[in-house]
């Protein structure tokens, strides 16, 4: 088998077999197969596209190129969720201490933000002490005693998607669902789980911005995590707005423990328990997700949930007193506002300009490279189909530093589109995929 | 500019201005882009094809990242050939001397043979002491003593071709239209000329063996060539054959001083009288084609081609007896013959496949760091359109070893097709392109 040979088939829009893609993927891992030839190859599967039978095999490909954790040694189904990414997406720090709670191990392997979206990895580092990067021993050991451990990439997990992500980075062929499948579910299934729910967000504020792209996204990763022996569902959930109403580290924080306390926006309030039902139901705790809803809301309404959190967080090095105590977390020293230009409905939101924007005051990485200021923060007033007087605020933005607050507070107020008609608030939860 | 975003561009069937192709070129030839940003471009251009105006903009980009030749010291004007190459085709070795003995010069820059077809250079080399690697100053000098000189690629002449050649080579990104013309013509173009004939070959003994495709490259040659101020047109001529009778690179010196003698092969003669003339006429040595005919057809019949080639075999240091002893040039210690299985009309050839014979005899070259053994050869009896008794000969093998002659004889019997039916020979000139 020759590397040039599997290129010119992709070129030509011919599938490949299984053992094509191993030697592709063995071989780039070990740099027998050089960038140039992978960089070529990865340009033909963007254009030519992959299918489901060859997602599934770069997919374990790539997974078999690193570590598989091996969590057997506990009882319970390990369940796991993740998210494609959006604005103000926190249910991460909300369903896995009501997961874990509620008797499943949640071994929780999270990445950090870049462009618009937020990372878990990054809302739990505005934690004072909050230790991301234990060793593997340590991650166990936390797993065992509280059934919840959030810790982040190593370097024995699938490394040929590293390689990879970096070569597709530069080269223009990120955006391709068997691409992103791949790299995703690599990671994920490392993490010795048993099930997994799919957040696929849909709308402005995704990464999939058209939602027959997060449908076919969400059905070749339920499809590849089935094939390889996991039970797994996706929800298509709305990312026409932010998610809550809060985006940025600390905030993030203090909303996800303002839901454990019975608080905080509804619409965060409900995705997370649904998340939640849904792991529930995976991981075999419950026959029917409603009793998995019912369940999730026992463990808030008891405070359990709320408990296990603080425990994961002293657990894991972090200081357990800002579940009661929000001035222990990052702040911003200043306030500024965006009115409304006009009175109306909130017709619809370019939700990822306000991830941009926060990133444009250090509240998220334009660059893999840059550093974020965890204080930094916007608070959303007004959501779509909700009424707004002229002058009234839109968003609150907590900063730092001026230097580009006047062009994030323009970004922000032209993301912002109204009506004079009133407006139905879009769905939360569109569909769910592979029920 | 960066390179991620061009490669983006391309990726999304989007056109390059100018100044883009520009940065990729000069970037990718001084080393600030990488081969694997080049790859991805290499293959989105592929899939996605390149525009006339991409095209020209990529040739120039190409010519000029390396020295172009100078002859404007000479009076008369300059003209070349290039062909796309086949099997058995050695106008090069006819028309240079003819056009030269008509007054024009031709400072021919050739290539070497790879795959099924052969190169003018290892034609060349063929005689013995003959110098395809001339200084530059030696090449003037012969250019301007006999008005034609037949040299390699320096490493002064598009080095960007060289570089994007390679990484072509490794990643199935060789056959594409607008590749290949910036490739071909930012090398004939550093040659210095006024005005060049290209011979676009089609049939299945061609790289492009669709006529569509063919034509289509005949076209943007010449766009390009003209859109560069020179004068040029494209013959789109038969290789549904062999050209001639021979194949081989002593067979084909041999055929060649053959024309030249005024024998030789009908088509190979009309051939390169017909380029000559074109060559003529853009050249502006006469007004009509007709008159181009005439001139080249009397530099044979006076015996002075012939001497002109005489002469500059000598000026690069050959031996120049070869011109009437052939006994001088490398043989074949055996010889076998593949002869009809059956009685009827040569109705096809696959044409290709008789290349890839000679190559398995080591007349050819598999990959580019093959030797060649100039003697081996293949002498064809039976054209498309001829009657044939079973048992009679269809081709003669020169050979000197036996390793591969099995094979090789098979391939050859497999490659010829028969009809009961008298068949039509096809015409060996399709079109003028660019008339």
């Amino acid at each position: 088998m020759r590397a040039v040979d599997l290129i010119r088939k992709k070129r030509d829009a011919r599938e490949h077999s299984r053992e094509e893609i191993n030697f592709l993927i063995h071989g780039y891992t070990n740099g027998d197969i050089p960038d140039y030839q992978m960089a070529a190859w990865l340009m033909a599967a963007w254009i030519r596209k992959l299918s489901p039978a060859e997602t599934q095999a770069l997919t374990e490909a790539m997974l078999r190129s690193g570590e598989v954790f091996d969590h057997s040694d506990l009882p319970m189904k390990k369940v796991d969720k993740h998210s494609t990414g959006g604005v103000g997406d926190n249910t991460s720090l909300i369903l896995a201490p009501i997961v874990a709670e509620g008797g499943l191990a949640v071994p929780m392997i999270s990445g950090r933000g870049l462009g618009h979206t937020g990372g878990t990895l990054d809302k739990l580092e505005a934690i004072p002490g909050f230790n991301t990067a234990l060793p593997q021993a340590d991650f166990r050991r936390v797993l065992r005693e509280c059934r919840m451990s959030l810790i982040g990439q190593t370097a024995e997990i699938a490394p040929a998607d590293k390689k990879i992500y970096a070569l597709r980075d530069a080269t223009s062929t990120v955006e391709n669902i068997g691409l992103i499948c791949a790299s995703i579910m690599s990671k994920k299934l490392a993490e010795g789980i048993d099930a997994l729910v799919l957040d696929v967000k849909t709308g402005p504020g995704a990464f999939m911005d058209q939602e027959d792209d997060a449908v076919q996204l969400a059905e070749v990763m339920v499809q590849t995590a089935r094939g390889m022996g996991k039970k797994c569902v996706a929800l298509l959930t709305d990312m026409s707005q932010p998610l809550g109403r809060m985006a940025g580290h600390s905030n993030e924080v203090i909303e996800a423990i303002d839901v454990l306390k019975g608080k905080g926006p509804e619409d965060l309030r409900e995705l997370s328990i649904e998340l939640s039902a849904w792991m529930f139901y995976l991981g075999e705790r419950c026959r029917f997700v409603e009793e998995g809803r019912k369940l999730a809301e026992e463990t808030i309404r008891s405070g359990r949930a709320l408990e296990r959190l603080r425990a994961c967080i002293g657990l894991q090095g972090g200081d357990p007193r800002v579940i009661d105590d929000r001035t222990l977390l990052p702040g911003a020293k200043f306030k500024a506002h965006v009115t409304s230009p006009r009175s109306g409905y909130v017709a619809a939101t370019r939700c990822r300009d306000f991830g941009i924007a926060l990133a444009m005051l250090e509240g998220g990485r334009g660059k893999k490279e840059d550093t974020i200021d965890h204080g930094v923060g916007l608070e959303f007033h007004k959501r779509i189909g909700d009424h707004v007087q002229v002058g009234e605020k839109l968003v609150t933005i907590d900063y730092n530093s001026e230097v580009r607050l006047a062009e994030a507070k323009q970004l922000i107020l032209e993301s912002f589109e109204f009506t004079g008609q009133p407006v139905a608030a879009p769905p939360l939860i569109r569909r769910v995929i592979g029920e």
